[in-house]
Order: C-alpha cells, then sequence, then structure tokens
C-alpha cells in the first residue's frame, strides 16, 4: 500500500474517531451533534495542541465539498413543490421579511465596525440571513412539539429560505467574480437563474423519475444508488460549466428526484453517505477555525450574536402577524428561526474560496452559530410566558389595531367563485410563464450551440445565411409546441378576463363583440412582443433579409400543417409531468 | 469552488454516469454489475478512445482503496464464527485442497508460459486460490438454488476461503516485502499473523460491541455511523501500522462487529457507502486495462481461465467428497465455486502496488474473471447431466472403492459418551490456546512499549535492572489472570487425559495415584516449558540476578495472595466474550 492511502487513512481515522467521542459528548450535554463535529475539528486542527494530526489536506477538503452536495442533495430531497404552495403566504412574507432585513442588518453592523472590505459586510449579511433547518428539527424534536401549528409555520419558512438562500448564493457568487453590485446585473443574474430553475426544474421532472423508475425495475439498491449518484454529480457539473454554484445543482437535482416514486428509497440509500461526508464538512469547518481569533473577536462576535436573535425574532414574528397569524404564534416562529447553521458555514466558505472575504468571517460565522445553537431550545421554551408578557404591557390601541388589521385580512381574502377564478387565473400565468422560460431557454441555449457547430456546419454549407437560417429555422421548431401552448393559455386568460373586466352593464348588447375583440387583441399583442422579444434574443444566429422571411415562410407552413401534432404533442408533455409530480406525492403518503 | 473540486466532481459524474448505464446494460442482459464495472472503466479509460477522461487520478485511486475496504469490511460483517463451525469438515477439507492446488497449478504455469519474474507466477497461483463471494452468490441468486444442500457447502467453502485468503494476503505481503520465500519465514510470519488475529479477535469481541451499544443508545444512525467509520479506519490503521495489510484489518473488525447487537443497523448503514465506493473501486480496475494488452495475452488467458475450471472443480468435488459427501453434490460444489473474482483483483493490485509483479498479469486476473464468471452459471445447471453421466462411465471398482470409504467414514465419527468427552478435550485446547496467545500478547506487547518508554523512565530510575524489574513485573502480573486460567485448563486436561489413558485393569489399586500423579506431573511441566518461552520472548526486558529473583518472589507471594481474585477477574471476561457471542447470535436469528 502506498503512503498517500496510509496517510489518507490515518485521516479519516482521525477524524471519525475524535468525533465519535465528541458528538457522543455532546449527545450526553444535550448538545446538537453539528456543534460536536465543529469542536472536534478545532480539537483535530493546526491551531490548537498537540499537532496537526491531518496530512492529506487537499483530499479530506475535496471530501468536505463532497458533503455540501450531499447535505443540499438531501435537503432538496425533503423539498417539495406542494408543500410549499400550503403553507403559502405566512411562509413567504416572514422568509422575505426576515432575509431583507437580516442582509442589511448584518451590512450595517460590518459597516460599523469599521470593516473596510464592503464584501466583508455583504457577506456578514448574507450569512445571518439564513436559519438552520438541522438544529431546528433538533431543537423541535428534543421539545416534542414537532407537530404543533407554528412548528409547521416555521418548516414552510425554511423551505422559502432554501430557496431564497440558493438565489443568495449565486448572486454571491456572481457578485464575487464581477466584484461590484450593479443593480441591472442583480436583475439579469436573477432573471438568468429562474429561467434556469425552471427550465431544469421542468425537463428534470419529466426526465428523470422516468430513468430512475426504469433503473428500479432491476430491484437491484446498488444500481439504483450508482444512477442517483451518476445524476446527482452529472448536474451539478452541468450546473458548474453554467457558471452556477454546485450547491444549487445539487439542491435542484434533489427537488426533482423528490417527484421520483423511489423517493423513500433513495432517502434510506443517501442518508448513510450524506452522514459520513457532511461530517467530514463540519469536521473541517472546525480544522479552518483558530480559537484565537475567536477571542479576538470576542466583542463583534456578541454584538452579532444578539442581533441575530433580536432581528430574527422581529422579522419572522412580524413576518407571521403580517399574514394573518395570532401574536402568540407569530411570536414563536420568531423564537424557532432566531439562529444560524449549515447555510451560513456555506456561504462563508463561498467567500472564502473566491478569496473575496477576510479570515475573519468564518470563525465568527461559526462562533454566532454556536451560541444562537445553544440559545434556540430556551428561546422557544421561554416563547409562551413572553408573549403572555408582551400581551399584558401591550398598550390598548395598538392590540386594537392588530385586532382591526386582523379583520380586514379575513375580509380580503377571495371567496367561493371568485377563489376559483382567482385559482385559475394564477394557474394560466404559471402555465404561460414555464412554456415561455423554455422558449427562450430553448433559444440561449441554441446561440450558445451555435457557435460550436458553426465551424462543423460550414464543411457542408458555406453559406453563413444558409448556416443561420438552418440553425434558426430548428430553433422555432423546437420551441414551437411551447409558444402554441403559450400563445393558446394567453388566448383562454384573455377571455376569462374579457369575460370579468366587461360587464354587460356597461356594453349592453356589444358585449361579446367587445369581448370577442378584447380576447383576440391581447393575445395578438402578445405574440407580437414575443417575437421581438425572440430576435433579440436570438441575435446572433438571425439569418437576413431573404432568407429571413423564407425560413418564416416556411415555419407559418409548418404551423398551419403540423398544428395539431405540436398540440398534442405538449399535451402529452403536460400529462406526463403532472403525473410524475402526482405519483412522487402519493408516495409520500404511504 | 476551485478546480480541484470539479476536476473532482466530473470524475465521479463520469465514473457514476457510465457505470450506471453500463451495469443497467449488462443486467439486461443478465449479466453480472461487477462485470459492468470494470467494462465502464474500461470505456471511461486511458487505452480506449475518444480521450483521457479522469482528470484527478490521485484521489480517485485513493477512494478506490477506501471501496477495497469496505468490501472486505462488509465480507467481515457477514463471517459468523459460529456458521463456520457448523459447517466444518466439508468446508474446510475442500477450501485447503483448493488453495494449495491452485497456487500449485497457477505456479506452474506461470513457469510453463516462460515468465521470468517468479513473483509473477506465485501472484497467479495466489489469484486462481480464492473464489468469488460475490458472483456465487448472484448466480445462485438468479437461478434460484440459495438453500439447497450443496449452496449451503459452497458459503462453507467460501468463509474458509476468505480466511485462508486472508492468510494468504498476509503472506504475500511479506514476500513483496522481504522479496523471498523462506520456510521459516512463512512459518514465524503465520504464527505471528495467527497470534494477532486470535488476540484482536478475542479483545476486539470485549471492547466494541459494548462501545457501539453504549453509542446506539443515542439512537442516531449519524452517530453509530461515525463511530463505526472511526473504528474501521482506526483499526485499520493500527493494523497497518503493524506492518500487515489493511484488507486484513478491515475484514477483522468487521468479524469483530459482526458478533454486535447492532449488526442489522451497520450493515444498513455501511451497504450504501460500500455500493458506492466498490463502484469506484471497479471502475478503477476497468481504468488499468488495456485491451491490447488483453489481446496480446490471449493465449494465456485461454489456457489460465481452463485451469481455472478444470483445477477448481476437481479440487473442490474431491475435496467435498473425502468429507463424506455423495459424488453429485460434491460436484456440484466444485462447478459452484469454478471461478475467480474481487479476492483476485485485491491481491493483483497488492502486487501492482508494491511493484513486484509485471503489468500484464492485472488485465489476465481480470480477463479470467471475466470468462470464469460468464461460465459459472452454465456449469452450475450442466452438474446434474454431468453427475449423471460420470456414474454411468465410471469403472465399477472405483465406484466400490468410494462406498467403501464413506462407509469407514461413518465408523468413524465419535458417538455418545466419547463424542461428548472429544467436544471437551477441543474445548478446552481451544481455551489453552486463546489464553497463551492473550499471554504472549502481553509479552511481545510490553517488549514493543519498553523501547519508547525506556527513555521515559530514566527520569526517575535510573538504575537499568530496576527499570526492566518494573516493567517486566507489571507485564507478568498482566499476564497473570490468562497465565493462572491457562494452568487450570491445563490441570482440567491433564485430569481427563489421565482418567481415559490410566485404566484400572492395568494398574489395579494404584490407579487413583497415577492418576494424580500424571495430572499433576503434566501441568507443572507445562508450567516450566511456558517460563522457559515467556523468559526467552521478554529477553529484552529481563532483569538479572538478584533482581530478576526478588521479582519473582515478589510475583509469586502476589500469586498466593491474589490468586482467588486473578480466578474471577479471568471468569468475568470469560462470561463478557460468551455474553457478546451470544447476543450477536440472537440478534441474528430474529
Amino acid at each position: 500500500m502506498h503512503d498517500g492511502v496510509i496517510n489518507f487513512i490515518q485521516d479519516l481515522a482521525v477524524i471519525m474517531l475524535i468525533a465519535g467521542v465528541v458528538t457522543v459528548l455532546f449527545h450526553r450535554l444535550k448538545q446538537p451533534v453539528v456543534l460536536g463535529y465543529i469542536v472536534a475539528g478545532i480539537l483535530i486542527g493546526p491551531h490548537t495542541p498537540p499537532f496537526e494530526l491531518i496530512k492529506d489536506e487537499h483530499t479530506i477538503k475535496i471530501l468536505a465539498e463532497l458533503g455540501v452536495i450531499f447535505l443540499m442533495f438531501s435537503l432538496g430531497l425533503e423539498f417539495s413543490l406542494k408543500k410549499l404552495v400550503k403553507v403559502g403566504a405566512t411562509a413567504f412574507i416572514a422568509a422575505s421579511l426576515e432575509i431583507v432585513l437580516m442582509i442589511w442588518a448584518g451590512y450595517q453592523i460590518g459597516l460599523w465596525l469599521g470593516w473596510t472590505n464592503n464584501l466583508d459586510a455583504l457577506f456578514l449579511g448574507a450569512l445571518l440571513a439564513v436559519s438552520s433547518t438541522t438544529i431546528i428539527i433538533k431543537a423541535l424534536n428534543d421539545l416534542k412539539m414537532k407537530n404543533e401549528r407554528f412548528a409547521q409555520l416555521i418548516f414552510g419558512v425554511l423551505i422559502v429560505e432554501d430557496i431564497l438562500g440558493i438565489g443568495l448564493i449565486a448572486l454571491l457568487s456572481g457578485i464575487a467574480i464581477s466584484g461590484t453590485v450593479n443593480s441591472s446585473d442583480v436583475f439579469i443574474t436573477v432573471g438568468k437563474l429562474s429561467l434556469f430553475m425552471v427550465v431544469a426544474l421542468v425537463l428534470g421532472i419529466l426526465l428523470v423519475p422516468r430513468i430512475l423508475a426504469y433503473v428500479a425495475k432491476s430491484n437491484s439498491d446498488e444500481m439504483l444508488l450508482v444512477t442517483v449518484l451518476g445524476l446527482c454529480f452529472g448536474f451539478c457539473l452541468l450546473v458548474v460549466k453554467l457558471e452556477y454554484s454546485m450547491v444549487l445543482g445539487a439542491f435542484l437535482i434533489g427537488a426533482i428526484m423528490a417527484e421520483s416514486r423511489e423517493l423513500m428509497k433513495i432517502e434510506r440509500l443517501i442518508e448513510p453517505i450524506r452522514d459520513m461526508f457532511s461530517a467530514i464538512f463540519f469536521v473541517a469547518i472546525g480544522l479552518l477555525l483558530d480559537p484565537h481569533i475567536m477571542l479576538d473577536y470576542a466583542f463583534p462576535i456578541i454584538i452579532i450574536s444578539i442581533v441575530v436573535i433580536a432581528g430574527k425574532v422581529f422579522s419572522c414574528a412580524l413576518g407571521a402577524m403580517i399574514a394573518g397569524n395570532d401574536g402568540k404564534t407569530s411570536l414563536k416562529v420568531g423564537m424557532g428561526l432566531s439562529q444560524i447553521g449549515e447555510f451560513s458555514f456555506i456561504i462563508a466558505s463561498l467567500g472564502m474560496s473566491y478569496k473575496v472575504v477576510s479570515d475573519f468571517l468564518y470563525p465568527i460565522a461559526v462562533a454566532v452559530s454556536a451560541i444562537t445553537t445553544l440559545t434556540t431550545p430556551y428561546l422557544i421554551r421561554a416563547s409562551d410566558p413572553l408573549a403572555r408578557a408582551l400581551g399584558r404591557i401591550t398598550p390598548g390601541p395598538l392590540a386594537r389595531m392588530v385586532a382591526l388589521y386582523q379583520d380586514w385580512l379575513g375580509q380580503l381574502q377571495l371567496q367561493g367563485g371568485n377563489a376559483i377564478l382567482a385559482g385559475m387565473i394564477r394557474r394560466i400565468i404559471i402555465q404561460i410563464a414555464i412554456n415561455m422560460s423554455i422558449v427562450i431557454a430553448i433559444f440561449l441555449g441554441s446561440t450558445y450551440i451555435a457557435h460550436f457547430t458553426g465551424s462543423w456546419l460550414e464543411n457542408w454549407i458555406k453559406d453563413v445565411d444558409y448556416q443561420k437560417s438552418i440553425i434558426w429555422g430548428t430553433t422555432v421548431l423546437l420551441s414551437l409546441p411551447f409558444l402554441i401552448a403559450a400563445y393558446r393559455k394567453f388566448k383562454a386568460l384573455s377571455m376569462l378576463l374579457a369575460e370579468m373586466s366587461v360587464r354587460e352593464s356597461v356594453t349592453g348588447r356589444y358585449t361579446q363583440q367587445v369581448r370577442r375583440v378584447i380576447s383576440e387583441i391581447i393575445p395578438l399583442l402578445f405574440l407580437t412582443a414575443t417575437m421581438f422579444t425572440l430576435a433579440a434574443l436570438s441575435a446572433g444566429i438571425l439569418p437576413k433579409g431573404l432568407s429571413l422571411l423564407l425560413v418564416i415562410a416556411i415555419i407559418f407552413a409548418i404551423i398551419i400543417v403540423l398544428r395539431r401534432w405540436f398540440v398534442r404533442i405538449h399535451s402529452r408533455l403536460q400529462i406526463a409531468l403532472y403525473e410524475t409530480m402526482d405519483h412522487g406525492n402519493n408516495e409520500e403518503h404511504h
């Protein structure tokens, strides 16, 4: 056996043995396992006696990255689009309010502490934004409160936080590379990211569960595992090549596999692998920590911890109240979410790996996470007495205002036929957005691919305009099923809107005509706008003059002849998508 | 994210994706998954177009070694001392005969093929010796023959093969380091190895299941997994530091954990991790393969494949018949065992990593394994018709001889009181051997440790003889419980033997006296021999002259005063050991 392997086995032995002892100790002291790992890392690490125990740091670091991937992947597996819709408003309002407020607060603290690097302050804000799923689940489990209403709300907030956090990571990566924050850049980045996520989810949910179902037929856990790992790493790689974060890829492919019938099996197979690598990840965090730096930064650490607790309790409780929950529940939601955890470490290591943040940020994040983790269970337990105390000292007028707001909110809810109509409209808008996302993705993809096929096509067709005609024509043809579907949905939407907005009492006997005009004109406007957008998107591959006209003519001919076929293709895809998502969900309820 | 991680993820993605596709294909073609991995490795590898797909070979190789460790570890988990005792004679005779014959045959073929490097021939012999557990289990599963009698015999043979194979690996490592085969070296190596294995098993079974039970109380799969991994890697590291193979360590710690109550849980947790890394291991084998070399060596590959099939069928069938099985069953046992697999790859990579074998050995091993794997199911199915055909053409005298032999064997079996007596004697001898192994291990360990404590002791005690007195005295005290136990067992054994050998018809009224003399003298002789052996073993730490006498006097005084206490300590340890092994077994039957 060569020395490399022995060094590596020694590293693993040291990590696992010390992690084992420390976590068992922490478990006896009723502290979370994650903290145990980090402490084990500090003990093993180079900053504490007796000596540097880790020999092959390169390999350990790579395995720690695998830990992040598996952590995000299983977070994705637990994610569910349907669950998200159910918790709805509360989760979205509370999470958004929390994230915006915490980023702002973190940034301000950074400036106030006199940090000269703006990105330090920005990353501080970002890493205070997202609460820790693992620590909350652990605390609620220990307190046996997992099934109470506030706990369900907390889980909803955590799901939304995960999505926003993933977006945040993508955004921070962009900022780290370009070095500046530019509002139009942010807009483009977010737009591209949403586009990518929608397309990846739709295509993924169409393809991946089918592949997994095929492999699962073999009844071999081993083959299923290898396929799952292959798809996971493969997708992460694709995402990295598109210059997004690997973490995003792992989460997305997890969310896609969450719609598979084999979800339970996959979770069972992935769990030990995730536990092994995430242990290495958390220990590796400890390895990086210098306790001296923590002591040097004791003051900022205490300030930031106070801000995290106060800011999160305030923003989440306020968000929950705005969404219509009573004061006690809202306070419990806020108390439960008042800590930071694994997401913060991921964001801090992101900053480290891009070398855009200072060395002290990481130990600060870990120390604040440790402190706020320790306080979480006490805060949750304190929320009932606190709510009573707050109820007693709240001034009368304020209490009345809150009651009034909740009444008003109750009246605002749509009821009966209107609620159904609103549901239909929302559904149609989502469908149009998804179809248009796919169309845009096809055009962007074609332009990208055209860079490579261009030189290859030259062997066959000399004329550049002909080349472009072929590429552009193919692109339009590929996107036709989705374009036509979007157009049809848009027409349906226009009819609905015409029906609602044009009242017979105003237009009298012309009602039908007015409605028809509206429901014809709006889709045509949409079509024209789409044409121009697509033309702009495909500027690189758009043929000129006569060729363009010729291609458009051919496409129109094809549309007229094959219209029904395109519609059929699309509806088949749509049915397949719904079926998959329903299967995934049925499995979950078993 | 830095490039190292991206390259690594790319490697994993390529390995898992291609392995997934190829294994699904192989599964459809009803071929074993292992072959699929190897073919995937060849496709990915540098010797086939389009290009070298693996970028971070260092890390992949290390993960492949982890694959070997996890493979052997789970083989250990499935191993059971009790099961081994049950299948008994057949397994032991067939496996020994097979291994000796195949090593000899392989070595002879190597010489006959004109290989100039003797070690090539030796390693060829070794890698033909052990059959493949995974391939056999797969084939018997497919043929739905897992519960037939010959299948049970095959599993027994496989267990013995695993043990002998592990010994073989240790031996080959020694030869690879020293470069020569020396019969006294072999004897010492095997002796030391057995000593190490016995001591490790006894101490391990006393300690490890208790640790695991303690951790399992937390009801956290994660902590149990981390502890299991820590113990596994830690033990592998210890074994490597003692200059044995890591593979041996992984198998032993697996066998130790097999006696734990948590066996089922551990197997469930380890399985996905093993599958992930063993996939990498088998793909890495394919990576090393150059198809051109396989073509160049087509002739040796065919010859060796024929020898493997013919040699294994002959030796295993003969072994099974010698142990008293009928011809048909024996033939089926032989047919089932006629292939090579994962053990051969491990032995071949052992030779490669020590750089003592030629490059062609690996591809030959893989090709022969592939061919013999493909033939295994056909051979098992052909064994019934073949047995009938052989029965018809066997000459009468030979058939009568076989029948005669089986009758004689039946008479040889001990019955009634004699069988019980033989069982008691065997049990006492095993207990004496285990206790003496521990005593010898304590003395060897002390001598080893004395190298390091010597300089430390010098700060306190200047006189070298005093130092030695203390070290040697402590050593003897530590070994006293086991020494006294061995002495008592030996006394019991002598009494039994005296009872059996001295018949009243010969010695008449002196019978009691003669028996007492014999049962007193033999243990004294044993004690004296033990003293001299221990003195020789502890030559390095044995004090001289007066100090020695003083130490011995003190020890005698201690023995006289604390004799009962030592006996109690030992019986407590013994009870703990039995209890653990019974627990492990009870769990298994649930």
